[in-house]
């Protein structure tokens, strides 16, 4: 299958500063076959219009938990602790897969539709994420949360081992499996040994939540001496590619840490202000040539999978906490959203921006809106006034999963439908709305 | 007239705490005639079906300069003082009637689409910004804004009186005028009195810009020994009714004085972060009991005029800043986009809220999109994961300025054409999308 995308104002997302190509883009299967202007033979089965929109990478959301739809609007404006240990976990124990395929769905829909085509999950339940990400389209990082209260969870491990083999390269290599240890104060340290090991075992990546809050900070320097990040790195687990969520204290030593190791942080800026943790230095993170992507975290912390939304904060609170206005320009937070997103988790081989080769993971954004009025920037117009409904098509690994705003393949109203009865389920929340 | 709004989920911001009342709403000519049931005697020539939709106040806008959409995404990722003297005033110079109108237009249709019925404008050139508004059918209250720089400038409080005559009350009330002396660093203590006066022949409000910067206020402490806010209150600036925009820097002294002097304070989240100059102490002026509304500024620092944003700003980085999640609850940051935005501006009385008797400003979201799914609050979902396209229908003043999202009195292809081409003929800027 042969698709031409004809006349797109194309952001290439391949070079250090913004790259616009007037044009088309042409895709091969699920491969990009040019950028710009098409070879003479190129003769496309399929055509979709592109005038009047900007045609971009497709957003990496880098760090999520896709079921956690399902306790969205449902704890707020609540303590970190509290809305961890009292409202969500206790939730989270009535989870069973089809409520995590329920929720899994729901964010599926939400992400296609805001423009993200890769996305890092950490879950239980993860069978039913990985068959919903294969449902859907897109191209997924996935790991089996691993939290550690005693020997009776040790099986995670194992599990973790199964779904790797079972899931990882499924769907035409979209669906990627990785080892995920929920973080150091749920794992102590003995078993994030185990965690190294079976990452080495499977040969893959690690992904983890990292100095969050101060509370963790402050544990974890009294249990250890050490702050989370090097305490850590004391226990190996740098010694496999790691991308580290939050980082919200990572200190000066920290970040040297970071970059030693080659360690990539993925902010999640809406998560990290809704539950008060603050913001994550990520000018000294970008100054220290630290990998940074971008993550909504899951939608009972945020309290939705908007990419742009994230896009628009990194540009902005770095800019307001540092009191510095030329910091996070428009072009570095698109840089988190795509490319950055996709070397934090080792896809920038494939994904994260556009050129002949790599895989066809792009999004049409529509112009044909106030805000994209007068056309003085492309980036700025992007960052500072895009909404995710401007997203009007979304093709991942080459097929359409989105066009001109029609998702073909899932029937949303059952989507939601499903999403709403195991919430209601789960939490016996009763709803605002009839 | 009569329409009646059938069967909606309604949220009043009548209360303290929500309120949610499940039914129709009924209005008669320009005014709510009831919330809830309607007499048996209402016979409606016009129905709207608000199944599945919130119906709440339309958004107040309580500070923006709408005609600087012609300079979106023009100047970004600059200090403030470069972004305001070298690259805004200058352009600003080249400004006509025309190009203001045009960029009134572009910005109204903006507004209409994000559901905003009122907002507060300070410019030049007003009488193009008041027939745009009085075209489009928002509420404005509009101030023509007023700098000293020496003797040739005092034609522009008379231009201000002229202003008020020609438009105060114009459409049907709808325009309201007050007097807009644009900061204390562009207004001398001695043009300051002359305002004041001016307020109190017209018998009008204030409108003016405070503590933006660190700089205006270290300049003002320079100059005159005192902060802005002390300075503005030593020249009687509050003894006529003021509502102040931005008081990033307000001190608590600074505070005190906006409460003893029942000053309102307009908050811009997201111009103050992408200009760099920081958090306004927006927790402390609540507990002060300050009256604190809303505003996106112009989009020439924002860059829209998207006040789902601005709530959504409004109550996730006062929690970040604060390192407090339990601040700035999601209902606290409505009722500063609706009923306190209009405290704010004096037209509480008559708008800001949903109860009988009020105009008829009211707003339709539409929450069949992934992001309302499930319904676990409806508070949560118009300030977490709410984007301003969730905005399906607009009444103001009991017209329907926007109806299933369709503008049925507005050409927007014609309001997006002429604002480009203003936008080219007043920047000499070359644009990046033919």
């Amino acid at each position: 299958m042969k698709t031409l995308v004809k006349n797109g104002t194309i952001l290439t997302m391949e070079t250090d500063t913004p790259e616009l190509v007037q044009g088309d883009l042409g895709i091969d299967g699920d491969a990009i076959a040019f950028v710009g202007k098409g070879p003479s033979g190129f003769s496309a089965d399929r055509e979709i219009d592109a005038a009047g929109s900007i045609v971009m990478p497709g957003l990496i959301n880098a760090h999520t938990h896709i079921a956690m739809s399902l306790m969205r609007h449902y704890a707020d404006d609540l303590p970190f602790w509290t809305w961890l240990f009292d409202r969500i976990l206790p939730v989270e124990e009535n989870l069973t897969d089809a409520h995590v395929f329920n929720g899994s769905m729901l964010s599926l829909v939400e992400m296609i539709r805001s423009g993200v085509t890769s996305f890092a999950d950490m879950y239980s339940n993860m069978d039913a994420v990985a068959e919903a990400s294969l449902q859907a389209g897109l191209r997924a990082r996935l790991t089996r949360g691993l939290m550690f209260n005693g020997p009776e969870d040790l099986f995670k491990l194992d599990e973790g081992r199964r779904f790797h083999g079972d899931w990882n390269g499924k769907g035409d290599g979209r669906i990627q499996v990785d080892v995920g240890p929920h973080a150091i104060y749920t794992c102590p340290p003995e078993y994030l040994e185990k965690v190294v090991q079976l990452a080495e075992e499977l040969d893959c990546r690690i992904h983890i939540h990292l100095s969050e809050s101060r509370k963790e900070v402050a544990d974890s320097i009294e249990a250890y001496g050490k702050t989370p990040i090097a305490h850590a790195a004391d226990h190996r687990l740098f010694s496999r590619k790691t991308y580290a969520a939050h980082c919200v204290h990572a200190t000066d030593a920290d970040i040297q840490i970071l970059k030693d190791h080659d360690v990539a942080v993925i902010n999640n800026p809406a998560s990290n202000l809704k539950l008060g943790n603050g913001f994550a230095p990520v000018v000294k993170l970008l100054e220290a040539g630290v990998t940074v992507g971008l993550g909504t975290d899951g939608s009972a912390s945020n309290n939705n999978l908007n990419m742009f939304e994230e896009v628009n904060l990194a540009a902005l609170i770095n800019k307001g906490s540092t009191e510095d206005p030329t910091v996070v320009s428009a072009y570095t937070a698109l840089q988190m959203a795509t490319i950055n997103g996709a070397r934090a988790l080792g896809i920038d081989g494939i994904t994260g921006s556009l050129r002949a080769g790599k895989k066809a993971d792009l999004i049409l954004v529509d112009t044909e809106v106030p805000h994209f009025y007068p056309r003085h920037s492309v980036t700025a117009g992007l960052v500072y006034a895009a909404q995710s409904s401007d997203v009007k098509t979304v093709i991942c690994n080459g097929e359409p999963v989105m066009q001109d705003r029609v998702i073909p393949h899932l029937d949303e109203a059952e989507v939601y439908r499903k999403a709403r009865e195991s919430a209601a389920a789960i939490t016996g929340n009763a709803h605002f709305m009839p």
